[in-house]
C-alpha cells in the first residue's frame, strides 16, 4: 500500500493532491524506477476517490516522465526529474505574462494553518482562538520596558546582532529553565521567532524528502504545515480524549511503542502540557514510559512546552526535557502564549550540537530574531513584570475555564463529552456518534457562535465530531450564551434524528 | 561530468562534502537507478583531490545502499532511501547518548555566510562588514517612535498579527515604491523578517530539489546558503569587474543569455545596484536586455535592491521592477543597510498570485513579522526620519567612499584594480596574478586590518586574487591607514616575487 492520504475537505483539488503526493514519492526514493504502481481503478477503490481522480493525476505524471503506462502490463515508474535539456514550456498565457501556478513547488499543506484562521465576523461569540486575552496585556508596563532599554542599549540593538541570541534575554530565559529542573548552558539555547519558526528550523536541520516524523492525531496545524511543505511523512500517534478508555487522557505510548517498532523514525513532536487541540496532559508515569521508548528506540523528541506555564489548577507535571537522562528532547517554547504574541520571540533548548547546527540553519534562514522585541523582553522579564502578568492571567483562564465546564454541563446533550483540562486555551469536544462538527458550524454561525471543527487538527482519520472550544478569549458571559446556544443546536439536531428525520439543508451535503 | 563543487576551504571534511552532493543528486533525481559512476581514481582526477576521499565517500554511501560496486564493471546508482523496515542502527554512542551527526540532514552550505563573519579583534581595521555605521544610529527619534506606537496601539500591536505585516507600514512602504516608479497594491505586498527571510520563503514556494537557479558569481553569500541548503542547483553568472571587458562592469548579459539557452532555469537572482561583492550598477540598457530575456525564457527574476538607496553620487537607474512590462519582477528590500539591521524587517513586492503563495509559506515558516519593529519603523518612516537619516548617511558614507578611492590610488601597486562604485558599502580589488587573498590575509591580519577574501563569494571558479573591502563602518582615518598597511604588504610581496624568491611562510600552504 502506497503511504497515500488524500483530504477531501482541501481545497486543492483531488487530483493535485494525488500527483503530488505520488511525485515526492518519486523524489523521496519510495518509489523507484521500475516500480508498479496499482491501476487506476483499483487506486481509486483503496482511496475512495472517483475513478477518474486518479487518471487525471496518471496522465499529468505520464506528461512529466515520471510514469508510463504499458497496455497489459500495468503502470510503472520511470525515473526522477525528467532530463535536462530546454524545450520550451507552454506556459506563456494570453496577455504575455507568466502563468505562475506552474512555476510553484507542489503546494504539500502550507494552507494547513490558514483553516483555522477564519474570519471572525464583529459580536460572534468566537470560540476559536488559542491566543491570549489583549484586554489584560500590560502595555504601559511593556512601553516602559522598550524605552528603557532603547535608551540604554540602543545603539546595540539597533545594530546586526548574533543569530544566537541577545545575551541579556538568554540569561533571563535560561534562569527560567533552572527554576523549572533545566540546568542549561548558555551554548545549549538558541532564540527563534517562536514555536513555529523553531519547528521549521528543526525540519531543515533533520529531515529530508521521505524521512518519518511521528505527530499526535489530533495535531497542531502549524505542526501540519511545517512537516507537509517539507514533503515529509507523517503520521499521527493517537491522542486518546476519553480517559476512560487509556487510564489516562492523551498520547497513546502503546500504540506509539508499536509505530516505533515497526517505522524507522527520524523524529517525535509530542505537546506533553495542555495539548492543542485536545488540552490533554500526559501523566508522569506516560512520560517516563515515553523517555524510555525513545530512548531504546534512539528517536530524538522535540517537546513543545508553550502552553505549560498556563496551569490554572492541580500540581504541574516535570517536564520531559527536566525528565530526560539521556540528552534526547529538543524543547521549545515561546512568549506567544504566556504574554505577547505580536512579539515574535521563541527559544529552544537542548544537546550542544544540535543547537550548534540549528544557529547555523537559523543564520541561512533569517540572520537573528528581532533584537527590539528580544531586549524589551528581557527587560519585562527581569523586572518581574512577566510572573505577575502570568499570576493574573491564570486567574482569568481558570475563571474562564470554570465558566466554561459549568456551562457544558447545564447545556451539552446526553452523549457529548469533552476533556477535562487544567489549563492552556481550549477544551476538546466530542459530539454524539454520527454528527458532523463541520455541518453543526453551518448553522451555530447563523447564532453568531464560531468554533473549529476537529476534522482541521488530523492528520489521519478525521473524527468528524469534534470540535475545539478556545475558551481564553472570551469572558464568563459570553461563554455561558455562547455555549448555551450551541448545546441548544445540538440538542434540536438530535432530536431531528432521533425523529428519522433526514437532515435537510439545500445545498449542503455532509462529507463523511 | 557530474555538477560536484567541492570546496577545499571549508570545515567540512572533504569526503563528506563528496558523499552529501552524491546522494543529493540521487534524491533529486539527477542519478537514477542503474546509472553508472566514475571509478574513484576518475573521479579523484576530476575535482583534484586525493584518491582516498573519494574511496571514503563511495564506501559511506556503498554502505547507506545508495550506490554499488561491481568488479570489473564499474559503480552503479541502487536506487534511492534504502527500504524501510525497523533495523537497528549502530548509532548508539559510549554514554548511551544519541550520535546527533547521524540524525541530521546533510549540511549543503548553511555555513556560506558564517565564514564571512570572522570574529574581528578590538582595535583592529575592519574591512569586512556590509553593515551601517551604528555611529549615526538616530537612536532617540527611534525610541521616540517606539513609545509612541506602543502608547497608542500597544493592545493591538502585542496581539498576534496578520502574515500579510502590520497595515500602517505597508501603507508607508507601498508610497515608498510609488515615489520609485512602482504601482503595487497592497496584495502586492508582504512583509518579511528582511532579504535572508524573502529569499527563504521564494525558495520554499519556488524550488524543488534539482531545480535550476542562477546566481551572480561572485554572489551573496546568504543566498549560497539558501539555495545550497535547499538543494537546488546554482549556477553563477560571471560579474565582470573590468567595466573595459564589456563596456560596463557587472552581470555578462551575454553568458546569461547562453546560460538560459541551454537550461531550463526556475529562476534568476541579480542585485543590480551595488551589487554584493562588487559594488557594481548594471546600466540601463543591460537591464532592460535582461528583462527581454527573462520574457522570452519565462524565467521570474528576483531584483536584490538592499543597497539600491545608498546612491552616494551620479543618476539612479530604474529598478527591475519600475521596468519590467511583463510582471515576471519579484524586488525584495529591507530597512537593514539604509537603517537598522538589529530591527529585522523587510519586503517583497511582486505579481499578487505570488504574493498569496509566499503568504502561506511565511504563515507556515514564522506566522508573521515582529509588530513591534513594524509599528516603530512604520511611524520612523511616517515622522520622516528615514529620509533625514538616509540623506545623512550619504554624505557619510560617500565621504569614506572618497577616503577608500583616494588611498587605493595612492597605495596600491601596478596592475592592482578596483570596481568604480557610486554607493552601497563595498568596492572589490583584484590584485596582480598569482596573489592569493586568503593568504595575504594572514600577514595582513598581523598588522591589524581585516577584509574578506572574494573567494567565499564564488559559486564556482572562485578567483584567488581577489577581495571585498566594505567601507560604510571605517571613518576616513582608520579607511586611510588601513589602505596604506595593505598596499605595502602587498608591493613587499611584489617585490618578493620579482626577487624571483620563494613565498615561505613556514606552516602555511597556498591553496591553489
Amino acid at each position: 500500500m502506497l503511504p497515500l492520504q488524500i483530504q477531501p475537505e482541501s481545497h486543492i483539488p483531488l487530483y493535485v493532491q494525488l500527483r503530488d503526493q505520488l511525485r515526492a514519492l518519486v523524489h523521496s526514493g519510495e518509489l523507484r524506477s521500475g516500480d508498479r504502481i496499482p491501476a487506476s481503478r483499483e487506486l481509486a477503490v483503496q482511496l475512495g476517490v472517483h475513478r477518474t481522480t486518479v487518471a487525471n493525476a496518471y496522465a499529468e505524471l505520464e506528461s512529466e516522465g515520471l510514469i508510463q503506462g504499458h497496455v497489459g502490463r500495468g503502470t510503472f515508474i520511470c525515473g526522477g526529474t525528467p532530463a535536462r535539456q530546454f524545450t520550451p514550456l507552454p506556459r506563456q498565457n494570453g496577455n504575455g505574462g507568466v502563468r505562475w501556478e506552474t512555476l510553484f513547488a507542489d503546494e504539500r499543506g502550507e494552507e494547513a494553518l490558514s483553516r483555522i484562521s477564519p474570519d471572525i465576523p464583529a459580536d460572534s461569540i468566537a470560540f476559536v482562538t488559542a491566543r491570549p486575552s489583549d484586554d489584560f496585556f500590560p502595555v504601559e508596563e511593556l512601553r516602559r520596558c522598550a524605552n528603557a532599554v532603547v535608551a540604554s542599549a540602543g545603539r546595540e540593538i539597533l545594530q546586526l546582532g548574533v543569530t544566537d541570541g541577545y545575551a541579556p534575554l538568554k540569561k533571563v530565559i535560561l534562569e527560567m529553565l533552572r527554576e523549572e529542573g533545566i540546568a542549561a548552558r548558555n551554548e545549549q539555547l538558541l532564540i527563534t521567532n517562536g514555536c513555529q519558526q523553531s519547528l521549521d528550523l528543526l525540519c531543515k536541520a533533520f529531515l529530508r524528502p521521505g524521512d518519518t516524523v511521528l505527530l499526535e492525531n489530533p495535531s497542531y496545524p502549524g505542526a501540519i504545515a511545517i512537516f507537509g511543505s517539507a514533503r515529509v511523512r507523517c503520521v499521527g500517534i493517537p491522542v486518546e480524549a476519553n480517559a476512560e478508555k487509556l487510564g489516562y487522557a492523551g498520547l497513546d505510548v502503546n500504540v506509539l511503542e508499536s509505530v516505533l517498532m515497526q517505522n524507522r523514525v527520524k523524529l517525535l513532536l509530542v505537546t506533553p502540557d495542555f495539548h492543542n487541540p485536545t488540552g490533554t496532559t500526559l501523566p508522569i508515569a506516560e512520560r517516563r514510559r515515553l523517555l524510555e521508548l525513545a530512548a531504546r528506540y534512539q528517536v530524538p523528541i522535540i517537546e513543545d512546552r508553550i502552553y505549560a506555564r498556563l496551569r490554572v489548577r492541580g500540581t504541574p507535571v516535570p517536564s520531559l526535557k527536566a525528565l530526560d537522562r539521556h540528552g534526547l528532547v529538543i524543547q521549545i517554547d515561546s512568549f506567544s502564549k504566556v504574554a505577547f504574541p505580536g512579539l515574535r520571540v521563541g527559544w529552544c533548548v537542548g544537546p550542544e550540537n544540535v543547537m550548534e547546527r540549528l544557529r547555523l540553519v537559523k543564520q541561512a534562514t533569517d540572520l537573528h530574531t528581532d533584537q527590539l522585541s528580544q531586549a524589551t523582553l528581557a527587560e519585562f522579564v527581569r523586572r518581574g513584570h512577566l510572573d505577575r502578568h502570568m499570576a493574573r492571567m491564570k486567574k482569568v483562564y481558570g475563571a474562564r475555564l470554570e465558566a466554561l465546564e459549568k456551562a457544558l454541563e447545564q447545556h451539552m446533550p446526553e452523549g457529548t463529552s469533552w476533556t477535562r483540562v487544567d489549563g492552556g486555551m481550549a477544551v476538546w469536544v466530542t459530539l454524539p456518534p454520527g454528527f458532523d462538527a463541520g455541518e453543526l458550524l453551518i448553522h451555530v454561525r447563523e447564532r453568531g457562535v464560531l468554533f473549529i471543527p476537529g476534522r482541521y487538527f488530523f492528520i489521519q482519520n478525521p473524527q468528524l465530531n469534534t470540535l475545539r472550544l478556545g475558551f481564553a478569549g472570551l469572558d464568563e458571559k459570553q461563554i455561558a450564551r455562547g455555549i448555551q446556544t450551541l448545546g441548544a443546536l445540538i440538542e434540536s439536531e438530535l432530536q431531528k434524528k432521533r425523529r428519522g428525520a433526514r437532515r435537510v439543508d439545500a445545498g449542503h451535503v455532509a462529507l463523511v
